[in-house]
Parts: structure tokens; sequence; C-alpha cells
């Protein structure tokens, strides 16, 4: 079919007015968050109903047509970097909560409703969705449960697989399949929801989402502990967690953080502190009060050269923007941020914290870490400038270094940024050349055109 | 090849001791505890190193012989009676929990591993791994991920899927496929080990399970309590759970069940009562107390007769033993006893609880109702002798039915007990025929010759 003959047929799936054929609107979905070469889309589509984006889906099967399903383009792995010649399917058209039900506790969601608006509305019903990625003010859920999207409370509330319940998807046919369930308990057929968690965009198109929600914690309590070394900070994560306490959130600052996010937006952070932890606990007022005393007195035994407790609410929202800060303060610094996510068992965090210590002095690089120290999870941020040849080769073997290092921890390449096309060439590493091929084979069959986000995890398609 | 060159071939596998060809040998692993008719394998192996069990994947894959992977036999939807002239290969000389890691708090096992001694050895380390299904004194850990299996503390604590944290299994060429990690974030691949959970032996063979623990709660409250009806029984729950009280577990008894496990022990249940609740809430002492007297408020509202609090542990254990018996004692009754788990919205649970007494009455059947109310899976017991032909015929009726009113509410066909080979003819009801394809075509490439579990879930390969 010619080219035109295909724009028409999109035109009468999605609406004229959604169908974008123009060199601008094209050049604004050829990349992504990640530090990627973009590339053009041949068309991009906008559904704005189910049936639309069913049809839609059919139709690049039919003719051929890679098909990269588009949220936010917050990506940090390149899984929303189109194919080239591809079609891009927005889902800022699928944007409606179809129903928040308080009794039974579970939300029905389109793809493209916004993680922070969707929590807001939750929290409006007297119920909570803790999952919190760094990007949650624009990404979408449907881009959350593609990459199964971690965040701030994966500690204790666990992160979006965690809260996935159930979908409706398109398979690549246009047909739709069902899984999961409203009901808390289900083991009707395979878990298929499950798979989709994760599966970024690669085995089917998401057309409605079931998630869980929980009631929300009735206190909370937010501190700042000011540590003399990143050891005794990582010590204490460590130690609380050995203590059995588990915090809503346990986080980490190093110095050169501290500073730059110091200078972004001017909260008062102690610029001299080497390190720092930001933790909440959250629950039962007793039990809250008896956490952060316990967590207040852990922090002193391992260091701690300064405790605050935020006060108010005021104060407690400043200490989480400073954390959230974190990533758009580093990435004013250099031209190119690179924002690793390689993740440890927690009491592998001092050894890690060691490991990229060593990694940025081997390599001569300047790397800013903070992250999510109560789960393991750092995002250890190399600052550079790609067009610099000879640092950027540095870079790419000091993110190598980070792989082995986590791996040899017992650790894993990603724990909340997916593989997508930037880490899928050292995914064998850390599985079998045998998960590889399984992937693989599963992919081919559900998949058989190989027009479902290609190039994605399980790499090109030549390989298999 | 000859029957005797392949039986030397798996003694040379797994040991000659560990091969078992004997008429009474082959009858023991002939069928499991759903209601269906047993089938008799060609072969039992039992593979002891994690390599023979590789081994006797591939030699099955090899020779086209289906194989049907058993732990205790537990289950109740036909999951592990084989194919006929199959292989039964066991795991119960795989019960090794390789690792429980206090500071990272993960385990390790074997999937032959016993649940419930597995959570006592947890235990002793301080810690708590919660799934429960009602057979953890003999069922295992792989059993208990091939079902997803559930519990009585679903409700705060979920179910076996959410302490899966990743899983190496052999694919049917005897190759190692490797998913998850000992990280509590990872989103390395496609989520495979998502997969497996309540694939029911039909895409893998489970070699070794990373499983989550967590820190057990500091302290809990047992309670009873006396309705008038189910239907004030079936309301408190749909309340306390309205009220945002999630306890530990909540779990109901209709009278005929009631009386049937005080024949069967003589706990001292009110043998009077229309219906029971169980419950227990756990956590913070002061929540605890807190969300006790809550319970206890909302109870009386909705016409509670009697409350008695557990006053020690032995009190308490009492308490769940009786709820544990009920269905042993309820199988004792009749020859047959048919152990439903259709399961709606927790909100649905006093619409259902009228749904069943209609279906009792209206095909004249004994149906004793007991279960996890606090998350909708009830367990409807239909008493009866499948010799009787005629009642047979309603019965089959009746389940026709109760599925129907399930699914009516908003629910699903099973809740914890797999589909199995019983319930897969209902799957298309629930889900869609193109669920049931995109199933298919996965099992297709991932089985090629259909061996693994043949039958289940999807139901014959013929109709795929």
């Amino acid at each position: 079919m010619s080219k035109d003959a295909i724009t028409k047929d999109f035109e009468a799936a999605v609406g004229a007015d959604n169908v974008m054929t123009s060199e601008t609107d094209r050049h604004a979905y050829s990349y992504d968050a990640a530090v990627l070469d973009s590339v053009m889309p041949a068309l991009v589509v906008r559904p704005t109903t189910s049936e639309a984006l069913g049809k839609a889906t059919k139709l690049c099967n039919d003719n051929g047509l890679p098909l990269t399903v588009r949220g936010a383009g917050t990506n940090l792995s390149g899984g929303t970097i189109p194919h080239p010649g591809g079609v891009v399917v927005l889902t800022n058209g699928l944007n409606r909560i179809l129903e928040i039900n308080e009794e039974d506790m579970y939300a029905v969601v389109e793809p493209g409703v916004v993680t922070a608006k969707f929590a807001a509305e939750v929290a409006k019903r007297g119920l909570f969705y803790p999952p919190d990625p760094g990007s949650q003010t624009v990404s979408t859920l449907g881009g959350n449960v593609a990459e199964n999207a971690g965040g701030l409370r994966g500690l204790k509330y666990g992160v979006t697989k965690d809260y996935v319940m159930g979908m409706d998807f398109w398979d690549v046919n246009g047909e739709l399949v069902k899984s999961g369930s409203r009901t808390v308990k289900c083991v009707t057929g395979y878990n298929l929801a499950g798979l989709m968690v994760a599966s970024e965009g690669t085995l089917g198109v998401f057309d409605k989402i079931i998630l869980k929600l929980i009631p929300p914690a009735q206190s909370a309590k937010s501190m700042m502990a000011i540590f003399p070394s990143m050891k005794a900070a990582s010590e204490t994560v460590a130690a609380i967690i050995a203590n059995k306490i588990v915090p809503a959130t346990l986080e980490m600052m190093d110095n050169f953080t501290i500073r730059t996010v110091e200078n972004f937006r001017g909260a008062g952070l102690p610029v001299d502190a080497a390190a720092l932890l930001l933790i909440e606990v959250d629950g039962h007022p007793a039990q809250v009060a008896d956490e952060a005393a316990k967590v207040e007195d852990l922090c002193r035994k391992n260091g701690a050269t300064e405790l605050k407790v935020a006060k108010d609410a005021a104060e407690r929202d400043a200490v989480w923007q400073a954390r959230r800060d974190a990533l758009p303060a580093l990435a004013k610094l250099k031209p190119t941020c690179v924002l690793e996510d390689a993740t440890v068992p927690r009491s592998k965090i001092p050894a890690m914290i060691e490991a990229l210590d060593e990694i940025s002095k081997k390599f001569d690089l300047t790397i800013g870490t903070f992250g999510h120290a109560g789960d393991g999870n750092l995002h250890p941020t190399i600052l550079t400038d790609k067009r610099d040849k000879k640092e950027w080769e540095r870079v790419e073997h000091a993110i190598d270094e980070i792989f082995d290092r986590a791996l040899a921890l017992g650790g894993t390449l990603s724990g909340e940024h997916g593989i997508g096309m930037a880490k899928s060439k050292y995914l064998e590493q850390e599985t079998s050349r045998a998960t590889l091929e399984y992937s693989r084979r599963m992919k081919s069959v559900l998949d058989p055109k190989g027009i479902l986000n290609p190039g994605k995890i399980i790499g090109p398609k030549s390989e298999g």
C-alpha cells in the first residue's frame, strides 16, 4: 500500500485530526529521556478510544509497520524511541480514569492517565496508590506498567508490578486479551497481566489497567540525617533494615548531589555534608513514634552529626522536593547526564558505594550518587558531554564496570529504568543465553512480524 | 526408542533408585485432590539434583513424553494428574532451603520444600513468609508457585505471587532460564518469573525460587464473632473493609460447616450459630488495640450476638485450627466433596452468599460455605456422591451456576485453586477467545511438542 493510502487508513481508524505527519510533529516524538540518538517515525497517531487503539494496532501489523506506544516519553532506556519508518502511538488521548472503587479498593484506568493526577484523585477518595516514579508529574500509568516503574516507596510499598491486578490489552492482530480481575485473588489462566509488566510495549498494546489501591497510612514522620561520609550513611541504611524497620522511604544523597540541588533551588540543604539520608516512616501514630525513635538512635550510633525532623507538612514537602530535584539539578550541569540504576541487595549498599567511588576515580569522571538506598537501588549519575569522544569512551567503560560490580554483588542491571535499547546488550550477562532464547521464541510467536516496539529488551530481530 | 531403553536413560539421568515403574508406584501418582478420574503414568522419576531435573526434562522432550511435575499432589483442579503414558516428575527429592538471607530478607529454595516447614525455618530467623494455603503442612513451595496459592492471609499480605522475586527454571529443551533477582527492584528482561506463577507446570520446570520475606507483625489479636445470619456476617465483612481496616485474616463459616467442624474435633464452636467470623488483626500493639476495638464495634453494629477474643496463643491456635478443620471435616461427610473457589470483589460477598443459598435450594444440594471472606474468596463445598448420576448432574449444573453468578458479580472462576483440567472449559467465558489464542500461541512455541503438563489451563492441544 502507498504511504498516502496507509495514512488515510489511519485517519479512518483514529480520526483525521489524530494523525500527524509533519516533520515537526514527528521530530517531537523521535526521542525520549535516554542518552541515545533520536529516530524519526513515519507517522504519529493519537487514538482517543479503545476501539481506535485496537484498529491502529491491527493496521500497523497488517502493513508491517513498527509500532511504538508512547506515554510521556520519560523513558530512561530508550524504550519509547521509535523504529525508523515506524508509527508512534500516543496514549494522551486515552487518559480517562474509568473507575475508582472505594469499597473494593481498585481502579480501572486507560493507559494515558498521568501518574500524579491519578494518585491525587485516589487520595481524594481516601485511598492510596503508592508507586511514585521520579517522573510522576508527567509520566503515564501505561508507561509505568510497561517499565514496571519504581520510585521512592519501593522499600515498604513495592513497585508498579505489585499494584497491577489485571489488564486488557490488544494483541498484534487487534484482538482484545483479558487477564486478571477486580478480585484480590485470581488464578484464572496465565498471568498475562504480569507478563505485560516491564514488557516495554513489545508483547501487546495496553487498553485498560486494573490497579490495586490501599488505605493510606494514618501518619508519617520525615527526617533528614547528616553524615560525615557516604560509608557511614550507607551502613546506617543496612542497620535500619537489619533492625527490621521498613521505612516508607529511605533515600541517600552524596555531597556532590547535595551541593547541586542546593544551587538549583536553595532549599536549605547542608552543603558541607558528605552524605544525607532522607527517611520517612509511616503507619499508626504509635508505630511511627517508635520507629522514628529507633531510626534516630541508629543514625546517631552510625555517626550522624545532625538530625532534623520535619515539623509540619511544609517542611516535609521541602525535604522530598529536594530529593526530587536531584535529577533535574544534576542534568543542568553538563550537556549529557547518564542516569544509571544498577541495583544491589540492600545490605550491599556500602560495598556498591565504595565501588562507585573507585570507578569514578579510575575513569576520571564526575559521578553524582543519590537514590533509593533502602531498596538497594542507587542512581549513579555520570555528568559528561557526549561530543567529547575521549571522555565518552571512558563513560562507556565506567558503565560496563558499574554493571559488573552490581552483578558481582548479587545485584541487577536495572532496578526500575528498564532494559530498552540501552541495556539489551548486557541482558545475557545477568541471565543466560537460554533466557534470551526463551524470550525471543515467545516474542516471535506473539508478534510474528516483529512490529511491536522492535529492538527493545531482547535486541534487534536479526539476532534472534 | 523402546520403553526399556527410555527407562534406562532416565535411570542414568536421575539414578536407578529414583525411577519407579511398578503399578503400585504409578497408581500412587495417578490422581490429586481434585474430583477427577485418575490417569496412570508410564513412569515416575524423582530427581535429587538440579542437573538431574534438567536432564529429566530434556529426556521427556526428546522422547515426546508428557511431563507432569508433582509436589505433594494437593492440587484441587487436576493440575497434577498426569497424561496417559506420561512421566511424573516428583520434587520431593529437591527439598533444600538453599539460603535464608536475614539482612536482605529473601530466601532461595528448591521446588520441593514443604510450605509450613519453610515458614517455620523463616520464623526461627525472626522473619515471616505469609502465604498459608490450606494444605501448607504438606504442600510444596513449587506447587504453591505453580498454582499461585492463596490462603488465609491474602487480604493483608497477598498471595504467593506477591512473594516470588525471581526464579530459575528449565525450559523444555533442558536449558536453564533465569528471571528476577535477589534485589527488591528488578526490571531486567521479561517478567518470566511472573509468567511462571500460576502456569501449572505448562511452560517450564522450576529449578530454584527466590522468595521475599518480611518482618513479622509485633503483635496480633484473634476474635470470633457469632452472627444470627450469613447475611449479617457478610455485611460485617464489607463494613470492616469499607472502614479501611485490613485484618490479617477475615474468615467466615456457615452453620452447616460449624456443626461439621465441631463434630470433627469438638473445639467448642457454637453449634447453634448461623454464622461465624474469625478475625485476626496484627501489627504494632497500639494499632492492634485500635483495630480490634473498631472491629468489635462493627461486629456489634451489624448484629453480632457474641464476641470472643482469644486470651492467649493456645486459644488463638484453637480458633485457627477450627477454621483449618473445615475442609477435612466436610470431606468426611459424603463420598465426594467438591470444593469450589469462585471469588468476587469483597463488597459482593453478601450477594454471593445469597446466590449460593439460592443455588443450593434450586438444585437440592448440600452446600457448606466457608472461606476467606475478607478477600471475596469463598469455598462453597458441595457434598455428594459421584456415583449417584442424577445428583451428580445437578452438581454439575450447580457449579456452572456458581461460576455464572460470580462472573456476573465482577468476580473470577478461581481465586486460588487454579484452572487445571477442571475449569479449562470455562476459561473463555471469563476472558475472551483472543485470550485463549494468545495463551495457546505462547504455549505452542515454548513447548512445541506439547509435553509440559498437557491439557492444563488452555485445554487439550487439539483445540489449539
